[in-house]
């Protein structure tokens, strides 16, 4: 802080009101930021298109908040990327040392596994996308992330490596031809979520200036929805209204943590969904993933010797899930689990070794199968957004009696 | 299910296999189908482009399933609708009755406001948004919310009414043509993320040939990435790998849960990110939304007379956050949470009336005022998501030394 004069402090409070960060878990292109007159106010560029016309990284200079990220992104980004072991090239050979620690939670965890704490200073090549939102940017954000699932077979082996920025609640032109302009030094591709036509249109016409790729991701949506309905759109930054559908969604919320692992069966009754199998098939992320969607959702563990709630064989049997999962997967994951919480042997071996793991399926698969009705859901592989969409497809298809034949079914 | 032969079942098995649908609390146009020879095979539309047109509604007919779906959704609609006490129309004066039971749980709750049994069959007029995805659908429901935001100023008050349907995992272009043609009975708008081109542009061209307006979410994105990173899309539905940092979302959610509401405050030190604050003042479903962005969460309640852990003040100040909130907004959340919990008297005056609840929040102010580097966030009329962005945002600013002043600032 004290490196920092009473104007870059204001400027810098500006930013913290406004911008916010986060990197993706790949590796940033190497790039030199030089650093600028923290009071310049950023001009935007003139509107007229010109064709073909590429980066001048030599007309502007950064803000000092853009540089520091970068380089605190840039390390991050190579302590990942080491852990493919690739042979990379150093941005600087003294980087400062409080730089060292600034890791995202995720990479604290995964920096665990790199060879040695000069691992946060490797760098490498890559492509960079900007994504700008006057919100809070995690609509902008979730569409990158799954365009990206497009490209898991290039990013898995880094034979493509991508970071991505999001800058949240950019609502002043001046803060979005900073990012452009830092955008443009990097070579980045620019996604942004704009309602303000205006500021939509600035970005726009300046990443076409600047010849950055650029893409509006709500914009034609917005366009068409307005001509289906004949409405205008309001064109603010998008509010969530905290509607009786808001506060019924925070109740499940609630509702759902106080029920996870079993906890008061004598609620099951009060859920939408009951969620049962036995542990470490994902119930709990589960039943939290699909009470963010507003369904109160309990889950049952099913422990071989421990008795299940009278209260699961006397609720509305449609609204019960089994979840199952390969014998094989579910060891392994256990093991883990048994490791991270440090488990003595006896009870590892009881929880997770073979034998045991084959035994408790086998019981789970009886007892579901002593209740036709509840479907049971194949977990194997699949990540909790997945099996939702399961149990979801499921649980509205009955609702509307779409003619499910009522016999448990692997999905 | 009796009224089923065996191949209409066949036929549902493959449909529930393939397809979900959820409607949005929103109302759907009146609209009859009819029952179509459950084993006709749809064929897709020749893919030559007839410029300007229209829906062709005698040209085909509905499967059982969107009939019966169409039906449900309709009733569904005209509950919730009824509950602006407009004047509709029916349906049918004589639905069957096990169609009155078919509500989403939102509907469930919010039903009881209804005023009789009768509202059910209430129907209106209103706009139908078809989503279909290939994969799970997360990402166009997600986006469709998105940029119906832009038009609360039109349906809070139901001068417009949409009602959204979302398909997910259609990976044949049989049962796309399906949906598309039932999107045109209803003269829907089809919004789809579909990953194979020869999908996409079979919804394209269904779309212009019945004269539907469409937009391709995730198609424009896609193409500019692959040319940004010179890689081609794979063309198959998004999966989610599961990957380190998936696995640590999972372990992140977990931790946050057991962390919720004070508890394991010997914990604290391994949160990544720290909330305070009095009763009420969403901690909980805010941890858990930041647990699902991988962020590793812990609560810690302030009660006035309950002193707080001494580790809160052990651990690094700088994941510490204070919520705070306007007096008379929670003592009105207060008060609802006291009747739903269904406290005593004495309890609930306790808990929510005005002198209290200003005391409480002066003995928070005193405590984070106490705790200056600990950022205080005004959380009145902040939906989670919100208040997420303003508290990540620090977050990171903070991680990357982006030069914040460490002093208390509300926002």
């Amino acid at each position: 802080m004290s490196r920092y004069n009473n104007k870059t402090k204001t400027q810098a409070k500006k930013f913290n009101n406004k911008i916010m960060i986060a990197s993706s878990t790949f590796t940033l292109r190497n790039l030199r930021v030089s650093l600028a007159d923290p009071h310049r106010i950023p001009k935007p560029p003139q509107t007229s298109y010109e064709p073909g016309s590429e980066p001048q990284p030599r007309k502007f200079k950064a803000s000092p908040q853009l540089s520091r990220w970068s380089r605190a992104r840039s390390l991050r980004s190579g302590r990942k990327f080491d852990r493919t072991g690739q042979q990379t090239q150093l941005l600087d050979p003294n980087p400062p040392p409080q730089l060292k620690e600034r890791v995202l939670p995720e990479q604290k965890d995964t920096s665990l596994t790199a060879s040695d704490g000069e691992d946060d200073v490797v760098m490498t090549a890559g492509k960079s996308i900007y994504m700008v939102s006057d919100g809070t940017g995690w609509t902008v954000e979730h569409s990158v992330g799954a365009a990206l699932g497009q490209f898991e077979h290039c990013l898995v082996d880094r034979n493509c490596a991508v970071n991505t920025h999001l800058f949240s609640g950019i609502d002043d032109v001046g803060q979005l031809m900073e990012i452009i302009k830092q955008a443009a030094k990097e070579g980045a591709m620019v996604v942004y979520t704009l309602a303000d036509p205006s500021m939509a249109e600035s970005a726009k016409q300046a990443c076409k200036i600047w010849g950055l790729p650029s893409i509006d991701m709500l914009g034609p949506i917005t366009q068409s929805i307005a001509s289906h309905l004949n409405v205008s759109p309001s064109g603010g930054p998008r509010r969530y209204p905290l509607t009786d559908e808001y506060f019924q969604r925070i109740e499940a919320i609630e509702f759902t943590i106080k029920q996870d692992d079993g906890a008061s069966p004598q609620n099951l009754h009060k859920a939408d969904i009951v969620l049962a199998g036995v542990s470490r098939t994902g119930k709990t992320p589960l039943s939290i993933y699909l009470s963010q969607k507003g369904y109160k959702v309990a889950n049952v563990p099913i422990v071989m010797g421990v008795p299940l709630p009278k209260t699961l064989f006397e609720i509305d049997p449609e609204k019960v899930f089994g979840l199952t999962i390969n014998p094989l997967v579910l060891q392994t994951i256990r093991r883990a689990r048994a490791k991270s919480l440090g488990f003595s042997e006896g009870v590892r071996s009881n929880y997770s070794e073979m034998d045991h793991v084959r035994e408790e399926l086998e019981y789970a698969r009886k007892i579901l199968a002593q209740n036709p009705v509840w479907p049971v859901i194949e977990v194997t592989g699949k990540a909790i957004e997945e099996t939702a969409a399961v149990v979801l497809r499921l649980y509205h298809d009955r609702k509307n009696k779409c003619s499910m034949p009522r016999i448990s079914k692997r999905y």
